[in-house]
């Protein structure tokens, strides 16, 4: 931390503040200007929060701190990044792991479905939603118990691992029972008594990043976890509240790309609640693992227009198919329109000319 | 446009929005529901204002909007999409545009090395400001007439079309005798006279999307160029302003497929700006590929330690150099951080190994 004195601070506080900084466990180094004079906390044993009161004390113009806040998560305390391990798939390494399955777990047939069809078309790790965190207590608020078994189901017949959201504390020893990896949603992401529940369960977390969260209270939470004894932790990226109303959040990509310099932790981004617009959902994954992404976590049902909770963000099973070979084929043109071949030049819109849309590796 | 009357509106105020949406020119449709009536405005020659004003007519409760606001400026009017033309760039064509160039130009040695430099990398167009727009007064202000001499100088020697900055009508003649492009910048998005005088020359112009507008409010924004005459047009998405502040914006990377979706116009990406943070640049600059942008605006300053603004955020020569390496090569990583061979393997974090990192037809 240094300590900004204000100008003209009189020697008699920053003798004070000296005194206070050693006493905080730190040693003080003083730099005296020819207007302030700045006073840096130096050492890493010491108590940060007396520093940061220093704020108040007489004389102090800014306490402002040099070191981020967490520890743990930090990619200065494992360079070379994290693999989580769920089941036999591995978060981090070198593949890009896609998680695909319902938003809510509906029926036995819906999932089980929905799992065959995403495991044929590549997907490596399912999710469904068996306790749902709704905005209106009269939605669809998940099957509970009987969707955590008929998820226990799906992994058994398809090999799959499976992540499904924990809403509490309550919950946390069943769901361990039936899940291989449990999700803590958007709006739970500080919620700190589950947050240290979860710290002394034996399975992976998914975080989710808070709606109005930043990059740093993310990072903080995941320390939560970390430092109550639980370091399989993936961060996942699902959009921010901002003034924009277009898309259902605002997808903060370059955040996937800061949070991996930040943190050694595995990253994976959600664009289906990142966006909520179907059309964006194969664009924006290709981004994201532009980005660094370590995997993409997607919502897929056997009919959006029937389902229970998110149809419009939800892919059909063609669509899912559509969008991994999009991702795997590095010429394949994505959702979003193809570019012209020349101005006002005559051109189905439906029926992209081959090669006409060079997504990577492109040419200048 | 829909009328959505009030539960419980009179017959009276039924028959008077019937003989208001006639007055504004359109087709009255009225749909009697068990508790509500809607009256939908059919046609496209009437008068959208006075459709707008009835949210202040008795017994109703909604009017709203069922077609976008903009018209030339949509996808719909051009399928095909458009390809504005800059010297013999084209921009919205099959290849992605690279245009560089330091955040001001600071003297003719700096411009004219940066010019010869970029080029040599890859870079088809040049950036530089002559007219900066500052937050603060005190700061370097741009050298104006000065640094457009120097700019047609660059252009002369690189055969490299330019872009920069309009900051008033007042200016817009004599830049428009020194450079190809016109760039309106993020603060001046809704500087309407600005537009509606742009609207009348004969440059194409980089509409810069506002800092806290909408991509409704940027389309519309384009849509003055495009009814005042001038359909050259490119937006650019540059960040927007979050709660976040880890970074200078927040990219809203998802808009750039979004209004592609919505309209017709070329995109590009300005991830200097939508960042400010020089080791994010190359990986935003690819995430912006793959969501479709038909080119990067970027800052690159021989010495960005010296620069007399955005030094923070802008690349060096060998910086663009390897951006424009690792933007055509599928295989090369990011600046982020690479990938773990696996857990807790030793491994150098400068030297990621060859093929770990496929950011690119990645498999699964």
């Amino acid at each position: 931390m240094i300590v900004n004195m204000k100008d003209g601070a009189s020697e008699q506080q920053i003798e004070h503040i000296i005194e206070r900084v050693r006493e905080a466990g730190y040693q003080a180094h003083v730099t005296r200007g020819t207007e302030r004079t700045i006073i840096a906390a130096v050492g890493s044993g010491g108590r940060r929060h007396e520093l940061e009161a220093l704020q108040a004390a007489p004389g102090v113009d800014t306490v402002v701190p040099i070191a981020q806040p967490f520890k743990l998560v930090s990619r200065q305390t494992r360079p070379q990044g994290t693999v989580v391990t769920v089941g036999d798939v591995r978060l981090g390494g070198h593949k890009v792991v896609i998680i695909a399955g319902p938003c809510s777990v509906e029926s036995r047939e819906q999932m089980l479905a929905t799992a065959h069809a995403v495991k044929a078309s590549g997907a490596t790790m399912l999710r469904g939603g068996a306790y749902k965190p709704r905005t209106s207590p009269y939605d669809f608020q998940g099957l509970g118990v009987e969707a955590l078994e008929i998820l226990r189901e799906a992994r058994e017949q398809t090999g799959l691992p499976v992540v499904t959201e924990v809403m509490g504390s309550e919950d946390v020893d069943l769901i361990s029972e039936h899940a291989d990896m449990l999700q803590v949603g958007a709006r739970n992401m500080q919620n700190f008594n589950l947050l240290r529940r979860l710290a002394r369960c034996n399975r992976p977390i998914l975080l989710k990043r808070g709606p109005s969260a930043t990059v740093k209270e993310w990072l903080l939470a995941a320390e939560y976890l970390l430092s109550g004894g639980n370091s399989d932790v993936v961060l996942c990226e699902r959009g921010i509240k901002t003034f924009e109303t277009e898309l259902r959040n605002t997808m903060d990509l370059a955040a996937i790309a800061l949070a991996k310099e930040l943190s050694h932790l595995p990253v994976i981004a959600d664009p289906s609640h990142g966006t909520g617009r179907r059309s964006l959902i194969a664009p924006v994954s290709r981004a994201a693992i532009a980005l660094g992404a370590d995997g993409i976590i997607v919502e897929v049902h056997p009919c959006p227009e029937r389902a229970l909770s998110d149809g419009a963000q939800s892919l059909d099973l063609d669509g899912f198919e559509a969008m991994m070979r999009c991702l795997s084929d590095p010429m394949r043109p994505t959702a979003s329109p193809e570019r012209s071949p020349g101005k006002y030049a005559p051109r189905s819109a439906a029926a992209p000319a081959a090669g006409s849309y060079n997504l990577h590796g492109f040419s200048f």
